[in-house]
């Protein structure tokens, strides 16, 4: 077996932010994440090997870190101070990724982990980009090596074709494509073209800590849902989880203080954020990420926000990061250039733009503590839960929001 | 320097059967040969060095065929007899290349070769190859490393575009693009994967001798129009001059049997040589090729003198080699088959078919035995000779056609 991943490193950046988050505030707390596969008509069961698959993860819990990717992970200070404490990088160091659990049902896996929080939460992408990389092998298994070269031509030429659009907006925008790419490989080379050609016109760096240490970029992200997901879960009664993203909120300033102080905003959908922020917060954090719903609508909804409560929205920024392509990220960039800045997090569609349909996989949170998680995001589409304790979530947030389109990626 | 030219088998098959055909009738014939540049709106010798031309070209001169390249082609039966004398192998065996006279003028390189026909004919291809990838090497020079990967992904998608529109059609072709070739490494490339994808669906090999051994697969050619030039040029008076041509018809024929009976017909032009073929050759020798002008009104041509003189053409072949691209090999192969045969000496367009416009490059004869050499050919962009000479050509061989039209490849 040739490994997917190869370093516990090659993993979204704000896994460890979030997991020191985990490791200093939630330490006690227990989840089980789990796999969905939105995309539920291709049965990937029938085109994985099983047995593949488990060596593939089963290759993830021998991992550790050596000592150069610890000191780097030390050594970072993006945001004018240290990132990591010494009590975290050490927990970090001497940490093996708990067990997983994994049958066959339909055509589809069950995937799930369950385990302390702060070990649990670092399955994520290397699962993700297990599974995508074994799912597009299956797909080229019966390939030519010429067909698999055809495949990374057209790859290219799609790539060049976006590095060409790009250059002349000088969009700001990050590489978020590690969960979903086509291949690790597919991926460090994306990265390397964006650095060589996008550097000085707006590519800021990537999602993926591997990659970012090897190409000398910036490691990107903040963090994700289920940060406010098992807060809420385990806060208790409707009003405990009503306040439970705030404290979310403060707790990650706290910690890590203006640098990372980009809001999630729709996990409970952004007409509670905005219904009930405090200004206080909104006047500090930097800005917003979207991901999910209308994007334009999020960012009109933004502008007034902002403009309502006088604050001037040329000082703040959104990171759109739901399923973006390169003419709705040339659109974005224009139509709020430069009332609001704007960055964007892309993922699928730049990391595995192959002429392959995608596929929309995600590993969420599904319970804390044995409650279960819910969330609802601007997007009904996009919601995790159970019916009862979503219709539940959605009183409790005054969800009114009807917004609902399947996933692409 | 890293040579282009690494074996005297990196060549055009046909230039071996005419170095025999020239040891055993012409031995001592003395030629020139000269490079001319007919896109002579780029100016070669700007944008090639010079002094890496000469040293390309010098690296060919220390080449030797070594005992496995020596075996192969005393192995080559390919028409059910031995195609090369020993007497003639243990000449190519301590063959070096003679020397050649290289200078600039105008932006324009000026290349000769002189020296013994029987020695000076191998030249052609190498130089020619040379020249080309220099030249593309030149083209990239400020490439970025993904800027050179784009050009090769789009060569292999307009591959895999040829390979999709031929396969259904199952076409007769053969590999003639060496001399145009973009680089040797994608002429390798291009042939292992026609080899793969129809070798069962009408490729039938390549002219170059050193893939061909290499991939195991049929080395092509027959010969060119050096052996009616030189022949016609050393003749002496009008007439001798006007019977030369069947000379060299009849002479090869001796050499080669049925095997590699493919008239060239368009020297003097092909009007000439459909009026004076006698009827015995026409009948047994296997087809013609094609090689300037309207090749539709050749076939036609071609038909109606085969059908007039009560030979079957569907016993025959026309391998038509000039110019062609996909659109058109379909077109003539569906007008031409199954009343006769086709097939086609693919050039340019498959070896050289990256977005880069290509060059049309020659390296011809121009004197034998200090005599001017002359070809008319169905298209007059193609003649080659002092303007005296052409019209006197023009006359001995009654040749009328106004045809011409700018040579792109």
């Amino acid at each position: 077996m040739k490994p997917i991943i190869e370093t516990l490193l090659d993993c979204d950046f704000y896994k460890f932010t979030m997991q020191q988050f985990i490791y200093s505030y939630y330490p006690t707390t227990d989840v089980t994440f789990a796999l969905t596969n939105r995309t539920s008509e291709v049965r990937l069961a029938d085109m994985i090997d099983i047995g593949e698959l488990s060596e593939q993860l089963t290759h993830v819990r021998t991992l550790k870190l050596n000592d150069t990717e610890l000191r780097y992970l030390r050594g970072l200070d993006i945001y004018g101070k240290r990132m990591f404490s010494e009590a975290y990088l050490q927990f970090l160091n001497t940490l093996r990724l708990p067990a997983f659990a994994l049958w066959q049902e339909d055509g589809q896996f069950v995937l799930q982990f369950h385990g302390s929080w702060k070990e649990v939460t670092l399955w994520e992408t290397f699962a993700l980009s297990i599974i995508n990389e074994l799912y597009y092998q299956s797909l080229m298994k019966s390939f030519t090596p010429f067909a698999k070269d055809c495949i990374i031509a057209q790859g290219r030429l799609n790539l060049r074709n976006k590095i060409l659009k790009l250059k002349p907006h000088n969009i700001s925008f990050i590489d978020f494509g590690t969960r979903r790419r086509f291949s690790r490989e597919w991926q460090d080379y994306v990265v390397e073209v964006l650095k060589d050609a996008l550097s000085y016109y707006g590519f800021r760096g990537t999602s993926n800590t591997y990659l970012a240490m090897k190409h000398s970029i910036s490691p990107e992200g903040t963090n994700a849902h289920e940060l406010q997901m098992a807060v809420a879960a385990i806060a208790g009664s409707d009003s405990e989880i009503r306040a439970s993203q705030q404290r979310v909120f403060e707790q990650w300033y706290e910690l890590y203080g203006f640098g990372l102080s980009i809001a999630l905003t729709d996990t409970f959908g952004s007409d509670f954020f905005f219904a009930t922020v405090p200004h206080e917060m909104i006047e500090t954090w930097k800005g917003l990420r979207q991901d999910s719903g209308d994007p334009f609508q999020f960012g009109w909804k933004a502008l007034n926000y902002y403009r309502g409560k006088d604050i001037n929205p040329e000082d703040k920024l959104i990171i759109f990061s739901d399923g973006l392509n390169v003419d709705t990220i040339i659109d974005l960039h224009n139509r709020f250039n430069p009332s609001i800045h704007t960055s964007f997090g892309w993922g699928t569609n730049l990391t595995n733009d192959m002429g392959f349909r995608t596929l929309s996989l995600v590993i969420k949170l599904v319970s804390a503590n044995g409650k279960p998680a819910v969330k609802l995001s601007d997007n009904l589409a996009k919601a995790i839960g159970p019916p009862d304790e979503i219709a539940r979530y959605k009183k409790i947030f005054k969800y009114t929001s009807e917004f609902n389109q399947k996933c692409e990626v």
